[in-house]
């Protein structure tokens, strides 16, 4: 890493939040504030979060005016004013740049002076943007930014690097002592870390309404999150409105009308994520976890027993059944139409064998078999039937743990998700001495809160910290921060995942040697107060202030 | 505790939001859901929180239209249309009863039939009604409530328990299956079992934006709070706007302009809780938590020394300077014209020694006055000379339970507030022997958070379980729910406080033998979802739903 740190460091403390209480300063012998945990000094890094690969801020700097600054394509771009995924994203940062401050009417006559920077210009250089496409776990999001007179330049193989790096850009403008924008002499060389960077959001426990979702896909692109893993139907709820199986919605929703998705809100979901570079993976989570399931489709859930006769109550999914394959093929094949990734999470974990056990045929089944009494065989069976249709749907699969541990055959691009705390690194290592790729969740379970500044404990994962080659380590592809929803919902959802997941951000976006954690609080907290002014109620890290503070409640 | 539950339990399962995959059913007797850890049953007592005193509710029904129904003011009733704050009230409560369904036009000429309920009449019967009054620890908010044809009837000695009995009726209004607002005919009498029923919030460690504290006066008003207890500076910043000092504001706020409590807003916050019955009991800690003052005010901080010289930084205030003293004198003047409540909360907790132990000037004093090394001697002079200094204005004063553990003589209606978690109890038992009124926030620290439903531990406390004799119990006036600041600002305090703070405010109001948690869990998770529709972001319990989501994200 590279950087020259300079005035614009005084400015910030100035400007953003710890000029006063926290600041260093005559204070700092006496421990009068005995709850003051640290200190605050400005990074030489500003606010920039995640951290870049390289950066190298010079002290000259430039003045930016809503009235005279654009954001353009570069001449000889591959991707012009026909993408409008760029000019969407132009905007948006633009407003993000001026959204605080009045345009000067009065200006626009005036010339730009030698110290105003009056243009970015955006070089698509790859003859294939990829504007129209989808993001997917092999996109380039590398990029290159320059700032500098005259103009500046941020140059991508593909969208998915100008999206970045507009964000970047976004990063780097702040406001002088006057309340003027302005940016430093800038050279950024970035890339991610790891190609999948996910947030798990539930929307069974509780029900998340679409602004919620989109609320938070926004947020996930200031932190340059690109997986949205959409864990959205379980035991609890079935609000996925299936255009092939309407009544389980109809039955297993909270309520079928406000509390369900529909293929528009899908869609819009999905087209709001691909604006961002961001990927929107489904899980429908079988055998287990699907009580919601069963409410709608008669015969798919296995009848439990009570002695010798039905309890009245159910299990997972009826797997001796051929009605159930019928089912789970049709089901799949309207999935991987309504989701253009290539990845569907097909969930796997926690199946309780209770139910299978109480019931005859089952039991019957599982002789036949040559079971025994092992019912994970039973549960493989399942699993690997499911798998095989999935795979005729052309859909690559995430699968939780579970399924890797019992044997099941997968296919060789599955990604293998670990999610059980104790044993993480073990688990890694193994599933990648199998050869598969996987991505972690054990230590990112955001649903779990504690008092104080638990984002440091997210933030001190090293994903690649197991026994294992350099060619194990490179099947971890990243990794996934969970909010599970039993005790979230719309009113308290947001404040509860940012910044806490922006921690998991750095980590799985920086380099491996970005661990500084005086340095990591000093950005993020200007990070954080940024993503209230977008209108994203992050909750603070530690007593400071936001020079603008949300405006909600 | 009288009840008849009825008909309208099925109704508040079918609207209420636990319709679905938490019900008692068929299911029960299967742990398909390891995490359900409790199966939904709707109280006896529908959605009432805090449990009034003795409840009767029968199984006839009424309906109400917002077209048809009336708050009115009895004939007879000591207030009427001249005070504003109950025809404020019944503005409130129409709109909260109302606010959620559309007024049906056209039905104007429609007359009631038998089972519509068109009228509740507030009866104020004693002489004087306090309706121009501040609410005061001695404030009646008694009232009973019966809701029967031809019309229901609110009757209260003071507008105080008005207050409580128009919340309790909007409580009592449900929807039935057509989504109709009805209401059972029902008997309530009332009244509060601690007088002092307390919300602490902190506006030194983050600023909160008045918008933020009126509404979670709202919501105080909705779970039957009476005391905002507003710790309004600390050492973070010193957001309070002072006329006379207005240079300590301008210095220690974390801003002059935008993170300051203008005396208007102090009025509003003051008048805002009066009309709903809520005192407002304003903290200004000392001599500790000062450093914020010092910024502005010369001299008011002990000067620390490292070795023979000043270190640059300060201590607590400096009790030995004639100037302290002078400066407390017209400081609390001020206070005590601008907060009308008969309480001023002093403080004086934590106090750190090792900045005095440093100064040679306070040594001195320290020999002169024969205190030896006790350094508490000299908190408890400084402690001393500032309770006679605010006893002369007249005002009562609530201070930490370290004043009263160091021996400082108190006036005997002093308040000491108990918040050192282990020995609790034994202190509860200690301060009442010396025969001081207290009040309890030990248990109530809602800033420490943790996974699931802490909500129950708060609940289960009880706060005259110290050994004592019947008349130490009665000094007992009650107990405050503190949400300390560190970690909480405008953008997710609200739903951390709610519904959280509502098990402190059942324990604090209903009758001692109320402590059915899987009752409380029903009416708790039902009025969470009232909250919500009120515009309060209160979080969930557990997965459920609500049939109207929080519109904001």
């Amino acid at each position: 890493l590279h950087c020259c740190p300079l005035g614009l460091l005084a400015l910030l403390l100035l400007t953003l939040g710890f000029s006063r209480g926290l600041q260093p300063g005559p204070r700092d012998d006496y421990e009068e504030s005995a709850e003051t945990e640290r200190v605050f000094a400005a990074s030489k890094y500003g606010s920039l979060w995640p951290l870049p690969q390289k950066v190298k801020i010079s002290d000259v700097s430039f003045k930016l005016t809503g009235v005279t600054f654009r954001i353009t394509d570069a001449k000889g771009s591959s991707s012009g004013a026909s993408c409008s995924l760029l000019q969407n994203a132009y905007r948006r940062y633009y407003e993000y740049i001026f959204g605080g401050s009045r345009v000067q009417h009065g200006a626009e006559g005036r010339r730009a002076g030698p110290s105003v920077l009056t243009e970015l210009q955006v070089l698509i250089v790859s003859a294939d943007s990829e504007c129209e496409r989808f993001p997917a776990v092999t996109s380039d999001e590398s990029y290159e930014l320059t700032v500098d007179q005259p103009y500046a330049v941020l140059k991508a193989p593909k969208v998915w690097g100008a999206l970045r790096g507009l964000e970047t850009f976004s990063q780097l403008v702040y406001e002088d002592e006057y309340g003027a924008k302005s940016i430093n002499s800038t050279t950024i060389s970035d890339f991610p870390r790891f190609a999948h960077r996910g947030i798990l959001l539930d929307t069974s426990r509780h029900f998340l309404p679409i602004k919620v979702i989109l609320a938070n896909l926004e947020a996930m692109a200031m932190n340059k999150f690109n997986v949205f893993h959409w864990h959205i139907v379980d035991d609890q709820s079935f609000p996925y409105m299936s255009r092939t199986f309407p009544h389980i919605s109809q039955q297993g929703a909270y309520h079928p009308y406000t509390h369900v998705y529909t293929p528009a809100d899908v869609k819009m979901v999905i087209e709001f994520g691909r604006l961002r570079g961001i990927r929107v993976v489904p899980e429908f989570d079988t055998p287990g976890h699907t009580q919601s399931w069963g409410k709608g489709q008669k015969d798919l859930l296995t009848p439990c027993y009570s002695g010798d006769k039905p309890s009245g109550s159910f299990g997972p999914v009826n797997p001796i059944l051929n009605t159930t394959y019928d089912f789970m093929s049709k089901f799949f094949k309207e999935i991987s139409g309504v989701f253009p990734d290539a990845y569907v999470h097909l969930g796997g974990d926690e199946v309780d064998f209770n139910c299978w056990k109480s019931n005859p045929d089952i039991q019957k089944f599982m002789e036949q078999q040559g079971f025994g009494q092992d019912f994970s065989k039973l549960e493989s069976f399942y699993i690997q039937k499911l798998l095989d249709i999935v795979a005729t749907t052309q859909k690559g699969y995430m699968i939780w743990q579970e399924v890797f541990d019992n044997g099941v055959k997968l296919k060789p691009d599955t990604v293998v998700h670990v999610w059980i705390g104790g044993g993480a690194n073990e688990e890694m290592g193994k599933v990648t001495a199998a050869g598969y790729t996987t991505i972690l969740s054990a230590p990112w379970y955001l649903d779990y809160i504690s008092y104080a500044q638990d984002w440091q404990k997210y933030y001190k994962v090293e994903p690649l910290n197991f026994k294992g080659t350099e060619a194990q380590k490179k099947l971890v592809i990243g990794g996934e921060a969970c909010l599970w929803g039993e005790y979230v919902d719309a009113t308290n959802l947001t404040p509860r995942l940012w910044p806490r997941a922006s921690a998991v951000g750095e980590r799985l976006w920086s380099a491996v040697d970005v661990t500084d954690i005086n340095d990591a609080f000093s950005r993020l907290s200007v990070h954080r107060c940024r993503m209230v002014e977008r209108g994203i109620p992050a909750e603070p890290l530690f007593s400071s202030y936001c020079p603008r503070e949300y405006k909600g409640i």
